[in-house]
């Protein structure tokens, strides 16, 4: 079996994998797929370097089967298809104290902080395991992480049947949050710079604009009657994404900031005042937007795997990230690990 | 009788009131005493003549007496100790039809958008008006509107008892609903750069520190056990109130932007999101903001009237101004128009 280890300065080698043996309340899994996240792609750039320990093995978006378990381990048994909540708090700070343990004050990020997915044998806290269907590919699998972000945002956005929801950013998560505020009940608009996205997003039934084209303010304006957006999900990081935001909601409308902003951008926070609009943050997710993310993959009824544009060998791991750095042509790439 | 009218480039001229009949379902009210708002001293300064209709009388935190009722107003009888919650919305914008009327989208604010309360005989909408008790002075009757404003506020932070509360700015407004969210139960913490603010504060029984000699992100944490405030009132209005104001809540708390930001700050999206953090926009009042701002004046348990510093005739709005111009000494200024 292999790893992929980020060794900086974007540079990955393929070795050996080093088995790790369940210790009690563990389980090991042999890796089927994983998916490249945004957060991977900003690990190989060095922008984490501070954070990670290298040679860092990464990925943490993923499917694959128990292969063993540790002591004390119940409800687990080895040939269980599952995927990985890669979150481990650390049950003792004032946000795990407070019920908030996915956003723990001492969070370990399971594959930026600990060791994550990229090998054949990966070895986890069974407390983070989600049993798949049978009925789902592993290639569906490994969506469901970012799935369960989606699910996450849009249950904290509180999205309502007959709400008008914009998305800004088409890329995967804001695709996702799309398609998973469409399915709530939702009339959805993405707003997208990329022709490719934008076509992407309208191959998967979702309307979307580019807002550098489209006066996004006036057109929500017309479509709501003159209310404004009920929920606006904004992905995009950009300082244009952070000025649009406010410029959407109806009087008590919601945003919701998926994002991660690497910059602070100017807020408009008079128009919060005038309308009385709301901002929330959402980070990663909870268990039961696990679940969500897994009986809605289970259901047919969002076309999920339809994001997965380019499907990579481990060995080719840095072509995925060339792939994603490229930005056209690709939506979400899955790297194979148990080859 | 008389009143003040304002009459562009920083003058104000006293002359006769106009006293206006009331038409139907308006009431004429014999006002007693107006207390100067920070909006009706941006409007002396010149900074809402492209919105006030000049010559302009302004005010519109009040206390009266009903002098006459107009056609079909049932419930208020001339001799009604009233005060009035100046807000006339349109009824039919989207904003009004989601039962938001108090931020209506062509909302008409008694006292900017039209005439004022700073004059002897005043007439209004009477679905305007609220009934001052007996036990109210008319000095305190003058101080419902902001207090309301305050109730509104700390109703919208959803403040429980033992929760922990900052209010970023110690002028009128940030004392209230300190005093308000203190009296919820909660456990307050005034920041405010101003010596004799700070001191005024304290004399009511509240914390205060100056944000600019003690560390308050670290003030905040110490006294929390590491958790963080629970919610944030930004009234300060300020860039460095916006940089703050994110670093002080716990994981999902809650920050009410009260404060009129007329530039656009830098916020710290990164922070909403690493914390779930909230943030929600707090504009004037709701009717229920009134009854409960009544009840709490009625019921002697927050010393509201000690913001009172200054009682001018009206004869001298213009020297009450001046005192607010120079903020030292200075915290609440009433004016007598009944006089």
């Amino acid at each position: 079996m292999k790893a992929a280890f980020y060794e900086g300065n974007e540079s990955i080698r393929i070795g050996d994998c080093t088995a790790v043996a369940p210790a009690a309340g563990q389980v090991q899994i042999r890796v089927s797929h994983c998916g490249i996240c945004g957060t991977d792609l900003h690990i190989f750039h060095g922008k984490m370097d501070k954070r990670v320990t290298m040679p860092a093995v990464i990925g943490h978006e993923m499917s694959g089967v128990i292969e063993s378990v540790g002591d004390g381990v119940d409800g687990w048994s080895a040939g269980d298809r599952v995927t990985v909540r890669p979150l481990d708090p650390c049950g003792q700070c004032p946000a795990c104290r407070a019920g908030h343990s996915h956003i723990c004050q001492k969070l370990k990020f399971i594959g930026i902080d600990t060791p994550g997915a990229m090998q054949g044998l990966w070895t986890v806290p069974a407390h983070t395991l989600h049993r798949l269907p049978d009925s789902l590919s592993m290639e569906q699998g490994a969506l469901i992480e970012p799935v369960a972000v989606a699910c996450h945002d849009v249950r904290l956005g509180g999205v309502q049947p007959g709400e008008f929801v914009v998305v800004q950013g088409g890329g995967p998560i804001g695709v996702l949050v799309a398609l998973v505020a469409k399915n709530a009940g939702a009339r959805v608009i993405v707003t997208e710079l990329s022709p490719f996205r934008i076509s992407l997003a309208k191959e998967l039934g979702l309307d979307a604009v580019d807002p550098s084209a489209v006066d996004v303010a006036a057109l929500v304006e017309e479509q709501t009657g003159g209310a404004g957006a009920d929920v606006v999900f904004e992905v995009s990081g950009s300082a244009k994404g952070a000025e649009l935001m406010t410029q959407l909601p109806r009087t008590r409308g919601r945003i919701v900031v998926v994002a991660i902003f690497g910059e602070q951008p100017k807020v408009d926070l008079f128009r919060f005042f005038w309308r009385e609009l709301r901002l929330l943050g959402a980070r990663v997710y909870e268990p039961e937007d696990f679940e969500e993310a897994i009986k809605l993959a289970d259901s047919g009824k969002v076309p999920f795997e339809k994001l997965i544009t380019n499907i990579c060998p481990l060995d080719d791991l840095e072509s995925g990230f060339r792939q994603m750095e490229s930005g056209s042509g690709v939506m979400k790439v899955l790297v194979e690990c148990g080859v």
